[in-house]
């Protein structure tokens, strides 16, 4: 077995590294100051934020729902807290909403020695010992199709607290933990909610810290589930985001009470009449 | 008539639903106080704005450039009002500008009952009573080459105000109303001045709802122009924005006085020679 | 020769006209205060950044890590001076510390007429008579693969300064001054750390304008090195933000001081057999 390839598991990072991210190149400054206005319009999850956050549910942002995100975005430290409804804001919620009782649906073997708990169905990780959660869930980007992060039992066997991919374009992986081959925890420097790993458990940088500094060689890993958009569990027809959502028991956003009642037959003839 | 496909029209959005815009996700405040310092660079549209405001046309940001600019979006209501000549501010202005006399060109028919008029030229939208404007124009986004808007008069014939697209990825479709088929007006979340729809007119979601709250089933809907970057009325050769300006009158920004003028043969042949 | 073809040279900016980034139509103002958070997460570059600040080298942004970037970032007059180890901060890093002697490598010719230097490898330029640097190296981006920019003497033989591309899609080319056939240095409102042009010299539009302002026809150019990405000159095995550090003098980040020890058979054996 070559460790050069045995080494060189990575995030998808090769077209950014040398163009890293404008949007993150220019994120703003949080609002200083509480009186500061919120005038941040709607976002692609703003349905979704309303009817968390117990808001007017119409798809459009108010004042109102500007102030509550903004809070929220507080809350999970969440920068900018510009009160945006956008999807890291929404997958951050999503996660912190379970985060008293991450393995409630008990997919996570609960065992007498430390677990560390990969979920690709809600793309989410955590470490329990028995039945007490040591390491609250994180968001986590597992391997996109074809690179699908490996299920089932695996052992940390080895730790690099500053490593680079050997294949895949230098790229940073930071605080790595092996578990299975190449495939390996790592902090990443790119967007977590955005398609997927070669394979590796991509983390925030400051949560592959934590784990880094949690875990030891011989820790017992357990991966199930499937990430969306993977195994075409789904035939592709449902959205990615909407199959995260469902793996925390959030269901999609129901269509208008009336739209399933199909436009009668004098409402379409009017309408092509003319 | 199939009404599973009646009601799919949607924005482009298959591939931006889980990973919504890093931009958008990023955007920062705007600034809350008026002596704060105006620092954006130069923008893409440095020049036209230049010119539409009075200054120095030199292609290059100054403070004085920074400071009318951010004064345009707040008036405007851009955030961020950061002074950046940006595309969103160009085409907001250009719209602004028209916003008193939407039809100078007589291009939406009078009538008596009320006419929501749609220019795929000047991608705006508009709602009149006779020559009475009832809803002023707002910017829009039509349908892409291959997925035309279609022209002519139509009928509101169906309205939602919770609606997803039954054939597009789940997309948000708020607000939508119905005037052909399964196109309708309807909010998005997604960027209004990059690509095109599926055939729908995508609006802000503040305007969707607002036009949402006018209109009625019944009431007529008059299409008409080419969208920039469909149909090929130009051989691909003059860029969409500059086909936009037109459309409102605004010309290209002028080569430099002297660009038409050859170097001369000795200039030519002096840059070669070495 | 036909002039129109002449004049046509631009930055690859066709796809980018109708949508100006969006990223930088968000941009955020600056922290005005001192005092403000620095709130800024971990960047695509935080180790680089730690290593030249002389920080702790852990790959995680920590709240001294983000206040040295965001000094920094205010003494180079970067917008906005958020705290983000980004690729931007780190490349006009690299550009400042060579500021005073960028000549180092005796790579550009010293004569006693004015020569301006353009540095492919390390992607900068710079304006020397004799010995002295009459204007400080600033980043560029040169001609991307199959558009490089020519190498060796050229002679500036036409200054425009108001420019648009003639062949690129109308392409706005500020300040353009053309050393080279349709081969010019001019401004662009597009990201310099990105791609490459189509083989002009681009540079920030302020940039662009204060060299336009001290050059004159006629003035000698002097163009070698490689591109990074360009000329396949290392197989594309390395990064080009890594080649572009090599030739600043700055080596890439090194691997865990363990990472040359591979696992022991045992390590491996164990991982494997669970």
């Amino acid at each position: 077995m070559s460790t050069a390839g045995l080494l060189a598991c990575s995030a998808a990072l090769a077209g950014q590294l040398l163009a890293a991210s404008p949007a993150l190149a220019q994120q703003g400054p949080a609002p200083s100051a509480a009186e500061e206005a919120c005038k941040a319009g709607s976002g692609s999850y703003q349905w979704q934020m309303e009817k968390k956050l117990g808001l007017k549910e119409d798809g459009v942002q108010s004042t109102e729902d500007c102030l509550a995100i903004r809070k929220l975005q507080n809350r999970l430290g969440i920068k900018p807290a510009d009160g945006k409804a956008d999807l890291k804001t929404y997958r951050l919620l999503l996660v912190d909403e379970v985060k008293k009782n991450p393995n409630a649906q008990g997919k996570c073997p609960v065992r007498e020695y430390r677990v560390t708990c990969v979920d690709l169905n809600r793309q989410i990780l955590w470490v329990q010992t028995g039945k007490k959660v040591v390491y609250a869930p994180v968001p986590i980007r597992s391997g996109k199709d074809g690179y699908e992060t490996r299920l089932g039992w695996h052992k940390i066997y080895l730790k690099r607290e500053r490593h680079f991919s050997t294949i895949y374009n230098n790229a940073p992986m930071p605080h790595s933990q092996f578990f299975d081959g190449g495939q390996a925890f790592h902090g990443t420097y790119s967007d977590l909610f955005k398609s997927g790993s070669h394979g590796c458990v991509n983390m925030y940088a400051k949560d592959a810290k934590r784990l880094f500094d949690l875990l030891k060689v011989g820790d017992r890993v357990y991966v199930w589930g499937t990430k969306p958009g993977t195994g075409k569990r789904d035939g592709g027809r449902i959205p990615d985001d909407v199959l995260i959502a469902q793996g925390f028991g959030s269901d999609r956003i129901a269509q208008d009470p009336t739209a399933d009642v199909p436009p009668t037959a004098e409402e379409v003839a009017a309408a092509l009449r003319e």
